[in-house]
């Protein structure tokens, strides 16, 4: 999507070199980092210079890419150095999903493959097209999400599941991206999403550079304005859908969709299609992660110099309980936005608005 | 309340000295303030270095015994001083109704009398008075509260509506406190309560000093806890109560209250009985304030050496909505505790937890 006016996926391949946008310096700044070998790729997954579902599936790819490419180094022996290339990158983040998809997705094409020109040709293009099927599979949930979208709607969305956590147009934000760029007026409210704020920080920066009008609010005010009858629509993304609709995503979530139901105002998860975990019959088999206190102690942002500053808001010695996800049961979703089209996991529901 | 084991009130006089707890300095220290004029004392409650409806109504009446205990300057024109001492205390907080409450009160006792002496000893005495009611109150609030309160039991509060915001006690504290010092084993969730962080830096403080067990929670948190079956049990405080029991209070309030009823957890206003607006049929009469949209793009709290800093949470030039307080109504409401019992003022509702 759009930065400063330009086009830019959150990464892509020239040559040998991957390039990602540095998600950590968001807002802050927008600044493309090279990475000349598959080390560097796994590094920036790690640190989370690239995160997201789809992105770090799409990086996953291109750093297998990587791998193929310089195991032709005489200096290595190539079998071997692939397949370190492959668990080095593998180890980066132990449940990502796409991580796991997108390596063996890439390292089995070269299996195949026994001319040395054709098996990197055929890792990059595979790669390739992991990023453009990823890309695709946004652009259609944004598509089918779009024909939700009245003019002069106001929407609201909970955490980041724009374009910065997949490789283009994201899944929440796709239908708003979709209806903006076809001069449909909307305002969208972003949760700041405490506690480590990606509503405020990701969602809000993404539909700034894409012009879409946007106001951050506290977590605690958009339940109030579904009261008000200043929502009219709820879109967030998914981290996992049980086979009965029960979605796993950022802690919140729940409550949203909660009060959504109770005041008549619908409420769709748009996420891709392998977000499905099929082994995951409902919600209670997921587990939740509960996360380092720190985060909800501490809240880091940047000073007036542009600085990167780390500010206590607790009394010392407090504790603070984590939970970084939750799960919303099928029932309190009217839909879910996929790229084959729109599903109604839910019982059905009597929607007065 | 106990501070580092001695107890304190929010505020006092001594002499012709008000003393204030700075609550602008909790919870990153404790310093109590002197106020040697009622000027001094007005800007305490301007600049909220005193907070909360009934500390600033004690407050006030210290101030306007100030006044009176000032006016026997040979320098001043008695009356006259008496009313600019009175408007400049009352022009502090324009809503406030405490505040108006406790300048009358003290101003009235003085009106009957002529002999100066007499005069200050009644003014005096009517401001302990005010101030000691409100702890009485406060103190009966947690009488009725505490047999809500069974061993074991976790309980979620929203922003602070303890001692800090009273002259003691607090409101939807106050049962915490009682049965705390009964021995009655319980965890306190605290909702951070963005924008200004109430929960997390006063809520968690007072607690945490009294030696009650805390855990502070991102707002997102709290009703997935709920759904788990983490929380038996939520008090709050309230701003203003309608006639119907409709109940206005810090922003997130409501959403609480909505889940709190969806999963079966009950959920308790405290509040004296003066928050009652008898002029007010229902929630739809209150006005809900819009503050600055900085307290939710900016974060204040205090560096690793201790000094208060401001951080940016948001990208440049972000927008923001800031709705400062919700209503919830009644129907979501299991009781309101007050100095006189538990009021039920919502339709009857099916328990099942």
């Amino acid at each position: 999507m759009l930065v400063n006016g330009k086009h830019y996926r959150t990464v892509w391949m020239e040559g040998h070199t991957v390039l990602l946008i540095d998600q950590t310096l968001i807002p802050s700044r927008l600044a493309i980092v090279s990475m000349q070998t598959h080390q560097d790729t796994a590094r920036a997954i790690k640190t989370m210079i690239v995160r997201g579902a789809g992105a770090i599936g799409a990086a996953a790819g291109y750093g297998m890419a990587q791998v193929i490419l310089e195991a032709r180094d005489p200096k290595v022996q190539r079998d071997e150095f692939i397949m370190q290339g492959y668990h080095a990158l593998r180890s980066t983040r132990p449940t990502a999903q796409n991580l796991f998809y997108a390596l063996d997705r890439v390292l089995s094409v070269t299996k195949v493959i026994t001319d040395i020109e054709a098996q990197e040709n055929a890792a990059v293009k595979e790669a390739q097209a992991i990023a453009d099927e990823d890309a695709e599979s946004c652009r259609r949930i944004g598509e089918f999400g779009r024909h939700l979208l009245k003019p002069g709607m106001r929407i609201l969305t909970h955490c980041n599941a724009g374009w910065l956590a997949f490789v283009d147009w994201g899944t929440a934000l796709a239908p708003i991206y979709a209806a903006h760029r076809e001069r449909v007026p909307l305002t969208v409210y972003a949760d700041e999403t405490r506690p480590r704020c990606q509503g405020a920080q990701l969602t809000a920066w993404e539909l700034m550079q894409e012009g879409v009008d946007v106001y951050i609010v506290a977590d605690n005010a958009s339940g109030f304005m579904m009261q008000r009858g200043e929502i009219d629509l709820v879109i967030t993304g998914a981290d996992r859908i049980a086979v009965n609709g029960d979605t796993a995503n950022k802690i919140g979530t729940y409550e949203k969709a909660v009060v959504a139901k109770e005041n008549g105002v619908p409420f769709y998860v748009a996420a891709p299609y392998s977000t499905f975990d099929l082994c995951c019959p409902n919600g209670g088999h997921i587990p939740i992660e509960e996360r380092s206190q720190d985060e909800v102690l501490f809240f880091t942002g940047w000073t007036e110099k542009n600085e990167f500053s780390r500010v206590c808001i607790a009394p010392a010695g407090a504790k603070a309980r984590n939970l970084a996800f939750d799960v919303t049961p099928a029932k309190y979703i009217t839909g879910i936005i996929t790229e084959k089209g729109i599903m109604h996991p839910g019982r059905p529901r009597n929607q007065t608005k």
